[in-house]
């Protein structure tokens, strides 16, 4: 059945729903709501609505149910993979006003947040209290935590701390029907019923509006230490990677640049990492609350990396040239995308097979005659692969674009990995799910879809 | 529509789809699998089927779908909810000949196991390479691995851990249609299509069967103690408890006795805990991998328990003197239950909580003249209520013990608790499921439930 357009009565119901700077329909005030940070992708709304309860996004969800509109939510539209864009019309659904830091409960380790918080600003908050967050997705100082819910959301630090559904233990959503539910809680066990948080988290906002998150915390770690090793192949990078697990070291982050990803940093930022120009340059990062045992791991893993064929090994041992470096390195995916009209792929294989990942990207890109420039987390297996359209002519790209990445996907998925590890499959991956998925387990993932959303309102055609 | 019951028909067909020792119909043969660890309760199978391969649980479970025969898988058996009960009758599928560890992946640390190893011989393999798999259930030298993940099992250490949950990346499972899906893999980062993995950890057999699981793990810590602190209140205890939080030490394992319940085991084994009596004992583990800071922080929580009032403390600093207490502790559960008819309620709250949960266990039972030793994971808030039947009436037992669990579980879900925190609902918590749910979470767990299995075969009558 195809949806309902929003016709002015409909629209004044809806208006109704909220407070007077709870609405939007003046084509400026919409406009940033038309996109995301998803190449150059715009879809209109018809309608933005800013809610400020669960009552109201209840309230809304009713509505849209009965009268059959669309419903896409969004949070600071920081999204690479079109989740937030309302491709089919409707309803932009914006938690951004649920803003509030509800709790944080020093005895239980556990903080109670709505969805709209900015996760830096969350962070922030609970370092003050010696208290950590670890998820920590490239866009944290603008990205919002119930965004970080939906996309199950990762960055540097997933390789010692997990990812988001690693720091989440409860939810309050409304139901695509407009009731309200309550899963998990501040409970590190729990068996009873399903795991409703864990099958919302990374679900893209199309079973449900998360309108309160309960997360864990950790003891913010007191000491971190940063290291810069350039090796000339990905193979004598992943070589050392592994080396380090083999001696029982987890690090923090384990980042991996391509020449080009250095590059084009540098360039924009106009600064330069501290080691010479190399094929494969990883960051490394270790945190700790013993000096004494993090610097005998930092030399640990020098020296490991001058073993496995690193050219030098460069230490950033204060907070101000980690930090220095950092932001070089959180500029990469800005600085890259700059370059030209691009398609990114979120691509993840198991850690050990990242070098098979690049020679792979690069045999895919050779053949097409394709510009593509990866990097990414080294440490989870997660490249980020961003195809630069330069100087190719629209039909090529129109036409030779999706078989290659199909080819790159069919290949990623023949290392046992997937075809998104944080960035979602959303609108812009969604013609590829089914290189990563079997008809049956799709045929699942529809089903449980429509336990959830009858008519699929919800965040329509994301996803499959 | 009512459950077809094995005609010799149906009998022979479901025989040939498994190997001569593949499958059991004598009653003598049948008699282990008729119960568990719960209670003393008896429910027969008509068939006990054990296959192979998850080819031959797809075939069983295909027939079983359209031929409307219950299925309840089960693995070791020790399930202390019923889960693996076949009180539907039909089919037990138990899946302890696929007892494989198929692969432990040192470079990705992460193997797969087929679901019926048993969790200490898996765990003793990993260390082996030193590796460390966390998970455990106080059952662990008989539990199986696809059993801890049916029921999400935690046990002492999931302080610094987690639970089953948090170990389990990938899964092979068969749809009660007889479909085989593939979930997850050896990816920390993941967010492709929802995550099926974590709906299916603790959903207890209901949804599908586990044919395979992919777990991660961590470097072995290399050094342990082990406290234990006297209290003379649930309170003093808790109290210290939080405070070790508060100084950012994270315990690997936060264990709470109540005095009836040190001196059941006691008794039990003919030995004694090296401390005098007390109201609330606790155990407190850590572990690390460098001794001087390890000793810092056990100097720290030493002196913690003393400033919270504890009237000693004590270190077992050997791994021998470790293992004996453990062992004390390990049969607490076993030495409780030997007393008398008892049932188990596994009371779960937020940490901090857990003087109130004791509190409120103590008046309901006073109330209705009820006997109950409770013991448990302090640093999880899972407390485990043991009531024992003693000398009380079949009649009180049958009339006054319903009411006084709902009161109790009511109680806990005032806190912010739940009714299981690692059992699981199963059969015997399944009437009090509406006490921690309410009717729009139910109806939702059930239109998931027939998502996967339209027929309801797969493990009927359990946690709704």
């Amino acid at each position: 059945m195809p949806f309902t357009r929003l016709t002015p009565d409909l629209l004044a119901r809806f208006r109704a729903l909220v407070d007077e700077k709870g609405s939007f329909v003046a084509r400026e005030d919409m406009e940033k709501y038309a996109s995301d940070e998803t190449e150059d992708l715009v879809f209109w709304p018809e309608l933005v609505l800013r809610p400020t309860t669960a009552e109201e996004v209840a309230a809304i969800l009713r509505l849209a149910h009965e009268s059959n509109v669309p419903v896409t939510p969004r949070g600071a539209g920081t999204g690479l993979s079109g989740g937030a864009l309302p491709v089919e019309g409707g309803i932009c659904l914006c938690l951004e006003r649920m803003n509030r830091i509800l709790e944080i409960d020093t005895d239980n380790l556990m903080a109670v947040v709505e969805p709209g918080v900015i996760t830096e600003a969350f962070q922030n908050e609970v370092e003050k209290l010696g208290l950590f967050y670890p998820p920590d997705p490239a866009s944290r100082g603008s990205c919002m935590l119930g965004g970080n819910v939906a996309h199950n959301s990762g960055g540097p630090r997933a390789v010692k701390y997990g990812v988001t559904k690693d720091w989440v233990y409860g939810l309050q959503a409304v139901l695509p029907t407009g009731e309200i539910i309550e899963t998990g809680g501040k409970l590190i066990k729990n068996v009873t019923g399903y795991n409703l948080t864990q099958l919302l988290v990374g679900s893209e906002g199309t079973l449900a509006v998360v309108t309160r998150i309960t997360v864990k915390l950790t003891p913010l770690p007191k000491y971190t230490r940063l290291l810069l090793a350039p090796f000339d192949s990905p193979e004598a990078a992943a070589r050392a990677i592994s080396s380090f697990f083999q001696h029982k070291i987890i690090p923090t982050a384990l980042e991996y640049l391509e020449r080009a990803a250095v590059e084009a940093a540098e360039r924009r930022l106009g600064r330069t990492y501290p080691v010479p120009p190399c094929a494969a340059l990883t960051l490394i990062a270790l945190d700790g609350n013993d000096p004494a045992t993090l610097d005998r791991d930092v030399e640990r893993v020098g020296e490991l990396c001058i073993e496995g064929g690193a050219a030098d090994v460069f230490l950033a041992d204060t907070p101000e040239k980690q930090r220095d470096i950092w932001q070089i390195r959180r500029s990469t995916g800005e600085a890259v995308k700059s370059i030209s009209i691009y398609k990114e792929e979120d691509t993840v294989v198991p850690r050990a097979r990242l070098p098979e990942l690049v020679r792979l990207i690069w045999a895919v890109t050779k053949k097409y005659g394709i510009t593509a420039i990866s990097y990414g987390h080294a440490g989870d297996g997660n490249l980020h692969c961003n195809i630069l359209k330069m100087d190719m002519s629209d039909e090529r790209w129109e036409r030779d674009l999706p078989v290659a990445i199909a080819e790159i996907f069919r290949g990623v998925v023949a290392l046992g990995g997937t075809i998104s590890g944080e960035h979602g499959v959303g609108w812009v991956q969604r013609p590829y799910i089914g290189i990563a998925k079997s008809e049956v387990e799709l045929a699942l993932l529809r089903r449980i879809k429509a336990a959830f959303d009858p008519r699929g309102i919800l965040n329509p055609s994301k996803i499959f």
